[in-house]
């Protein structure tokens, strides 16, 4: 299992969100209070957009995040306003740098906490419902990448949720088909350099925790005097594996098989069910 | 495109035959005089049979062959008489451990230089035609592990050559399907921890350079002084992509089209054509 | 900190001792329980002699313990009648091969838990004091291998006791002259391809934990039916960071201020003191 | 032995210099024309400084330039309008992060090709000679950069030309009295983040290559047809161990011992010696 970060808002250095809060995903990569695993050191990743380039950068590798000086140098001199982080603890498939999230298609990035049951069973029916001219950009061996691969062929970039809820439906329906009682188990975030949409969603319906970030205005208004919180616009939306730092008041809870869209001009928290 | 090396004989540290001949493997890595590229430093790989485990180690690493010193260390400390060595240069695929040489499975040991042409548009096809019991079990994305699993799905653990004879001929005629006109170039070896097998063959007929060892006795009875030469048995026999030092009558091409075994009791030089 | 084992005895696979004993050093390199650090993920190595060549080999990487491949590989394929493994967790020095432990001078390994206190305004004096003739075979920044070489500069290979007191009385005296009221904690291994030396020590009177374990003939008089202790003769000794398993009776602590000699003939404990 | 390249201009992303032109620097990496060696795969680093921060960021890998994917992401993805880049051939130590170049200390870069003759000779004296201050901060085992580290205590920040005079004065005094006949071949770049100096020197007089561009408006003179050309201001300027592209009249050779400046206001050229 994993962990994740996703930060739409002000465009601020990196770091100030991977390194400088309390528990942050850094910290979560030696310490995680509420994944699976407590150690997240199987590699890592950070895609960012920058404010004239329609393709995001993602910068990967294959050691711990916590001990890594490109990702520190990179997190301290690079800003955006809409960018990913992910550290990775495998369930088994190899550490290597095509199996770091986030995973990119053209404008699209992809990132993934959970795991598919029983995925060396079902990866070849999977992998073969994966659009034929898309198949052999497959440079992986993980589910989570898999995913994004049936997620675009089901139509991300014309109606991501529509999408993810029919790559749902299928890993389950092809789960169930092999008798494996609750295939599905993801928390997953993607975005376009404009929007960023994040599901939480399990078969068994107790999902991996996800949690969002108070609008900061009412934030302000608890903690007027909270530095860390002037200078950034009230749109600005974190969405995360853990909770960063402890500000009562800061952190809600994605609901149970549920997706949040944040996005210019309102955000919007939806029902997500599978679609077969 | 890569080089590689295959050894059956005396057993011997390793370090004898990777290090210590002229234009040996590792000064190919960085001096390549026959292969494709003269650079052959996106990964390397060895893999070796002990006396009395069945399955062989591999040791593989995504930097240069020529500064690693994990790969000098185990060289000058492990024996072994049936082992490869392979430098590889990358066609494009990702550069990771899953997709350098060896390939094992079981007591297998397999390796390649050359390519399947176009792959990226005969992935799909040629990875749907491989075993679905195996399929899971595929890590990289290389073609040349992918030529490993069709041969293993073809029989490969019971008729080597057959097995590669029919992966040759799928490999060609979903090639011709789509329109490549030569699909497959390949210099491949084979072992068991027993025999050794090595296959020259590529569908124009200009195969990638491959040399096989003058037997012992007789080129002990050629150079009667080389001091390199004592102690070695005569079963000894070299597979390689380009010649190793300069004495004369060391060397033999292996024809076009053709396969040699390498086995206790007499080697053989076969022809060799896919078959569909 | 790090945590580490060093096994002298019987020739076993590595894999043996590094894999599967319970709370192997594997498992601590995830959750050590006694370490300063439960994670220590920032490298590791293992050094091993073999019956025929008087340098050990090495192999060490930057990357965790618990997900290297290569590890595993030659745990599982090298037998050794004594090896050295280390894992590591940086107290502030570059993850790199050269700070990874155990470093090697021709027949010897040294690996070392623990830390010279303010090493970084007592590390150019200490520096000084070794001797000009090794200074620039020094390749990593860490205090293990600047102890190392001043235990060379002071003997190691005529009297391993005494120059590693007089390592140890030279970075306490330096210490003390800078301010440090604690200057070193350490416990060290060292062998010479026959022999095998561990020592406890801390300025401070409360050491890092280390362990030997019980003779194997008492063991097996206790325990008569664990398989795992037959075929495995009465001689070998383990020293470790931490117990591996949880047979009862099997393990000893390093008394405070001390150190072991594991050796052919009969193994010993005595007092340690730094000298000046 | 290595080859860099040193930009002061415009702002563009650092992908128009690194990877478009005519044999680039990662081009360079595999086939250098006029480096001692051919093959520079032993890391890379780049430098590069922002417009709002102080402090530079740097990005080292180990493994070669021309197969890292994340420096073919930052390089597509961040815009300066000064930067270094670097690829290594090791002529000896460790190949490991911290050997990389560039080298940084607060705003400054440096980055050198070259040698220190007999380095492992003389590599304690010239440590000596290192501000005590500042020597427990030297990570890496290079002589580039010790001799950065020289270049600092002897007032680096102050009088860059002054000092690195005196660091190549030291360095020659110390090989003199060791017998070592031609002590210092160097081409270093330095850079504070408003200008760039770029020294060309050896003790023999034949010193590495290194060249300097033409002028843009002078240029656009001879090319009114290159698109490249334009949206570049006048006063950008490219320092290079080897011509890039090969539009006729860019480059001019720096001559043998000599220095050059560029900076806002007016480039300059002088004559270069070390000072004892």
């Amino acid at each position: 299992m994993c962990r994740w970060i996703a930060y739409s808002g002000t465009p601020v250095l990196l770091s100030h969100v991977l390194f400088e809060p309390q528990h942050n995903l850094i910290d979560q990569s030696l310490r995680s209070r509420m994944g699976v695993e407590t150690t997240n050191g199987d590699g890592f990743g950070i895609g960012w957009y920058t404010q004239d380039l329609t393709t995001p950068a993602i910068l990967r590798d294959v050691g711990p995040a916590w001990n890594n000086r490109n990702l520190q140098e990179v997190a301290h001199h690079v800003r955006s306003g809409l960018f990913f982080a992910h550290i990775r603890a495998t369930t088994g498939t190899a550490v290597q740098q095509t199996n770091c999230h986030p995973f990119r298609r053209d404008r699209w990035l992809w990132m993934h906490n959970g795991a598919i049951s029983e995925f060396h069973r079902l990866k070849r029916e999977l992998a073969l419902a994966v659009d034929p001219a898309l198949y052999s950009d497959i440079e992986g061996s993980t589910d989570s990448e898999l995913m994004f691969f049936l997620a675009l062929t089901f139509g991300l970039t014309e109606d991501p949720p529509g999408a993810v809820a029919r790559m749902a439906g299928l890993v389950e329906e092809t789960g169930h088909r092999h008798g494996v009682q609750h295939p599905l188990q993801m928390t997953v975030a993607v975005a376009d350099g404009e929007r960023l949409w994040a599901f939480r969603y399990s078969s068994e319906g107790s999902s991996r925790s996800l949690f969002y970030s108070t609008r900061l205005d009412a934030l302000r208004a608890l903690h007027s005097d909270a530095a860390f919180l002037r200078g950034i616009g009230d749109e600005t939306r974190l969405v995360v594996s853990e909770p960063l730092g402890d500000l009562p008041g800061s952190w809600n809870e994605v609901p149970e098989s549920s997706y949040g869209i944040v996005q210019p001009g309102g955000d919007a928290l939806h029902a997500f069910q599978p679609r077969s």
